[in-house]
């Protein structure tokens, strides 16, 4: 059994948690908080040890009734691998610490490519990740934007890739964060980061994108136009997504037509969380025009579509799995994925 | 003075009425509502003569102490050109009437193309309006395709356009409509009914359109990629821009990078209804790369810029002015256009 610490029980940490939990290789024997919230009593009640930054701070837990295993630090010792779900930025900073102790570790796409050095996408170079000690998964957008089009380079070849963006202004229970009535350029120079961050994992593929942030909290949308090196017609590529792992097919006959009736659907399915941890291509989306040009819109459900590349990377690292497809099915599998059209 | 009837006196129709009494060679002989509400109030407050559809509904105006001047038909007689702002749709059933005597008349972009047998941008086609009896005014989003696309295709060449629309869900006023949480494909084939509209002005561009609609109420963003014919620097393309007179830069200095920012910008500069009748294209955002490869954001007001649109086109079809360029000055002058940017 993997053992692996789940540094920051946030939007994606406690994800992780319980998608590790899932997994049959691999258990989860600590994860950690700052301070007292409403993820901390979760951690509990889902019986994951609780460590804690600063145990200074103990006491606030204490009064609180939420049971405390240790500090950071305890944490991290008995671990064998530690997936750093912290704040953009503050990964980085941890890295020194997982060094000395001698830790392998998972950065997010808030890092930066350098602090890791290997970004990471299970169906792209779940190879390049083995035995490695750092490795970063790439953001929610980007691993999204990353599927689809090594999908399609594979089949086909991909000349260039001109991708659009709206990105959701904040995550549902973010209630501090914006916009109400706006939309905003993220940024209003072009290219958006997302093009050069496609580029840390597929280096050839030509890529421009652009972004907007708009008042929404659940899945980014992705307007996406590809030029292929070689003619394809629309069911040949229908033919590549359903034969993708972690691509769905938003079925035409289910008519839906937005992220919000694609989340409805996600919970009626009994999805943990609403979670969609595949890209949502929309099937009515998918087009081929002039026989290499291929349009499609797809819905990128920003807490979840990194979850299972985590999974991923942690057997990659461990050397427990050497074959891509074979650890992407076990992952699948344990989280109980289930076509969603 | 040329006589103006207005048929329909609501979001665009009343901003068209106030274009029209702007005008040093126009008159609004009347506007037409079919109930009472509060832009018949407006109506009176201006000082339009108001008709009713149905003179049966007089008392309840009577009650409401709103002057009526007589019933649509008396409006359409007085006049010499009517424009027909009515909900689209109902304008194709308004245009027997107008045949039957034998006025002129402009539809908007809710109708089809081929309800008037040309649509009219006055950049592009204001001559081909010249003595027409029926023109249509291509909608806001087209409009503010068209002025850019023709822009570049005059200067460099055009070899194809690929554009995503982010449509706001509703106008400020409109309290029925949503989205509230949610990016909805509009529609979710490709292409969107945008590229096809373009065609009926410009019929030789290449362009592909995709539109969604999110939670927000002023203004369009579009996203606008082209190739060109010819290689282009990005001062050779803003310099088209600045010298475009229904083209507004938004300066990076102004730090506006959303259209809630941008209308903040329009109210202050003491714009009417905080109108914004330019494309407002973001200066951050233009962009040559490869030499050919352009791109932009801009923002469209959804109410505002088909007006002035309008007012030139009331000028071809009643032939008063010949050269598009001197109606275009006299329009934007008499609406008090300064500069946004």
């Amino acid at each position: 059994m993997i053992k692996v610490a789940v540094n920051g029980y946030g939007t994606i940490g406690k994800r992780v948690a319980d998608a590790v939990a899932a997994q049959p290789d691999m258990e989860v024997v600590g994860v950690s908080k700052t301070s007292v919230s409403a993820e901390a009593y979760v951690a509990n009640e889902r019986g994951y040890p609780l460590y804690i930054a600063d145990l200074a701070n103990k006491p606030a837990f204490d009064a609180a009734g939420i049971k405390v295993a240790g500090d950071v630090d305890a944490m991290l010792k008995i671990a064998d691998i530690i997936v750093d779900a912290t704040p953009g930025g503050v990964g980085a900073k941890n890295k020194s610490i997982y060094e000395s102790l001698g830790k392998k570790a998972i950065f997010q796409g808030g890092e930066k490519h350098e602090v890791a050095g290997l970004s990471f996408n299970a169906h792209a170079n779940y190879k390049d990740a083995i035995g490695k000690q750092f490795t970063r998964i790439v953001s929610c957008n980007t691993t999204g934007l990353i599927r689809v089009i090594h999908a399609l380079d594979q089949a086909f070849g991909v000349e260039r890739v001109r991708a659009v963006m709206i990105r959701r202004g904040a995550d549902p229970s973010d209630v501090k964060r914006g916009p109400v009535d706006a939309i905003v350029l993220n940024p209003a120079t072009i290219p958006s980061h997302h093009g050069p961050d496609v580029l840390t994992v597929l280096p050839h593929i030509n890529i421009v994108t652009l972004a907007m942030i708009v008042p929404t909290t659940f899945m980014h949308m992705h307007s996406i136009q590809m030029d292929l090196k070689k003619e394809a017609t629309r069911e040949a590529v229908l033919k590549v997504f359903e034969d993708h792992s972690r691509i769905g097919i938003v079925r035409k006959d289910t008519g839906i037509k937005s992220n919000a009736q694609l989340r409805e659907y996600t919970q009626d399915l009994g999805r943990p969380r609403t979670d969609l941890w595949e890209n949502g291509i929309f099937e009515e989306s998918v087009s081929v025009l002039n026989g290499k040009e291929f349009y499609c819109f797809q819905a990128i459900h920003q807490e979840a579509d990194v979850v299972p590349e985590n999974i991923d990377c942690i057997r990659a690292m461990m050397e427990t799995v050497k074959d891509p497809e074979e650890s992407i099915q076990m992952t699948n599998k344990a989280l109980g994925f289930v076509a969603i059209g």
